[in-house]
């Protein structure tokens, strides 16, 4: 069942510590079929290089398990909170990455400062409100879905111009079209949390890069005018 | 004479260069057998790599070499105070890794900013107060087991929600019910303090995380309706 | 068609990730034989384990293609600028390596804190303007070589001497007599960037070092009189 | 003439890019026969993994190559310098270790901030004032070794007790006993200088170190009562 995208989520997984996003167990990919509705995600707690290809689990989009021999991933619920949100995303990763939870520990989304940040996130990556006892008490994944959506809502961002995210004291979730582009994104976000964290250190009244400059950037890689690489 | 625990405490020992915690011999792993009343301690100042299993020393709660060829670890008075305060631990590590060390050698402890603290320590990473001149020229290294203990004591701490702690001017100390389970937490406890140091850095006013999500975050792993993993 | 120019290029190129300089793509090496007016560069986000030798793109100054199955890279039209305005270059290399281009986000020149620095570098590593809202919109890449030279100019800076630059809100350039050069002063600016970081926060205060302190250590591996290595 | 010495001294210079002390050839490591007053050192600007134990070259203490096909390390004169001022060491490093460098260059001595610093060493390690303009146009290295010599006497440090210096706008030397100790002196340094900026970092206002712990340790590891490692 999914043979192909199992294969792909198990190695979108792997990628998290060749990419040195995760200590131990601490991060998950999911991806979706979305004619089928059905999302295949890491099993929880299970060491990356001791798991399989076909101990990836597969869940519908209310959490049951549809088939496999292991508990999914305990931030599950979240998954499909966002899959049922943002319908243009195929993959979803969630890791503690250094920097990228640094921020989200101090409660501050990521200014854009530069093109590096631009050519893949069209503006602030938000950090999320604190959650309320009620949520946090209530189904706590679930609600961390909800809260992530809710700041994309409220902001009115795309999900597709921005494709991560910062946790309020807890970590970032990034997505993108299938799981590859989401561990793609998880990688930028450490990566662009690290200079602006280092960017404030050597100036800090550093001040957010000039709108054209952004647009020049996001437009570049993305949508119909772009022109990096070979298409 | 109880060469599973010292194979357990070597491999645990060969944990800390390959976790990154120690650099040239500036770490060790024990290991006790509670029924015994035995501990089983890396030799003091051996390279990880040039030891073997049968290299462990076995020392009895009073510090008297039972077994081994070699001295056991200079800081074994300080494993012996803690395995009689603690009767709960079976596994303690001392590193000088680089981030837990500099909370130390500042003096503070570590505040739980977001929830890969959580997940793992219940509330402040407490910093011992500094030791009286009596105390270090007398049985200095007994006595860093005593100041951890009455650190924990006075503050109430449960050393099985916070297995671990910093000693002022000096480095960490963290345990665990094994040997694997301490080395676990010594490498959580670095991850922790390197967060807590960027965190600071992006905002220095950044205030302890809210209760109920630590509360939560702790209770998701730890205790009887733990729902992380595969139990 | 300049097979060993390509060669050097090819090389050069992976030199990048094994420096640790880049992240996905995310930079660029060129070379130029200045006899035939042309330029030999990477093709725009091919992997560079994925890439050969005879993948490299040969584009005239005026930024035709020449010979080459793929498209150059994006950043082709910054490189032709830096070769004509500067004669004595003979390789460029962009890329985004992390300390560097967080002083280019900071919008700051590296002033020379050491001899690390002097040794490469006569003076601060400039910082360029941001560009104009016209030059972003117009012929972007074209109009960031155009900033580069212009800062040169106006500071009276010889490349030669400075082999390096922050382009603002962006990223570093660096460049040499050959390509291996170029990338050789790479890995030395970021080094400079990282030490200069750590310097400020180690002091805030910390002054340029003094100037005929920086005379020496230049010149003792440049010019006439230089007499580090085995020349 | 002295293979033994040649092997160590160039084991010990293949140990900088191991420990990560050195990028390129910014590092030398020489080591003394006092008997025969003769220096062997590492040849100028030679990479450490293209040379060989015989291209080590020997000098005498005026700076004279003895024997030997290449020129020695530029920072030849250094080294001598301090070989004749303190005759109790064997083995000397230089390094542009990143941390130890940025201390350098911020022009500060680096506090005993704990006991990972008090075991190697007693006290702060210091930096030299600034060189003037007389030294730096002299002859520079043989001042450089002046200027580390004066630092010492005018402070009154037994260098044997403070195994390491910065050089003020420059970078880090250390020594011991022999080559092999040096080298593990630099190591210490840079990992103590890491420390102490993380430390400054989390709490600007941390004081040095309890001197009567500062005793214990140091003397844990030196002299007649030293009771750490197997002797």
């Amino acid at each position: 069942m999914l043979e192909q995208l199992k294969e792909t989520v198990y190695k979108a997984n792997l990628a998290l510590p060749k990419f040195e996003l995760v200590t131990f167990t601490w991060g998950n990919v999911s991806g979706i079929d979305r004619e089928k509705g059905l999302v295949v995600i890491k099993p929880s707690g299970l060491e990356y290089f001791e798991m399989r290809s076909r101990d990836m689990v597969v869940v519908d989009l209310d959490g049951n398990v549809v088939e496999g021999d292991w508990k999914p991933s305990s931030d599950t619920a979240t998954h499909l909170v966002l899959y049922k949100a943002f319908p243009e995303i195929g993959g979803i990763v969630h890791t503690h990455s250094t920097c990228a939870t640094s921020w989200a520990q101090a409660g501050k989304p990521i200014p854009p400062y530069g093109t590096t940040h631009a050519d893949y996130f069209y503006g602030d990556i938000p950090c999320t409100r604190p959650m309320t006892e009620e949520e946090i008490k209530g189904q706590y994944e679930l609600e961390t879905g909800n809260v992530i959506v809710e700041t994309f809502q409220n902001q009115n961002i795309d999900p597709m111009q921005i494709p991560g995210v910062l946790v309020n004291s807890h970590a970032p979730f990034s997505w993108g079209k299938d799981p590859q582009t989401a561990v793609h994104n998880a990688v930028v976000l450490e990566e662009v949390a690290k200079m602006a964290w280092k960017t404030l250190s050597v100036n800090p009244d550093t001040k957010p890069m000039d709108q054209t400059l952004l647009d020049r950037h996001f437009l570049r890689k993305h949508g119909a005018n772009a022109y990096y690489g070979q298409k």
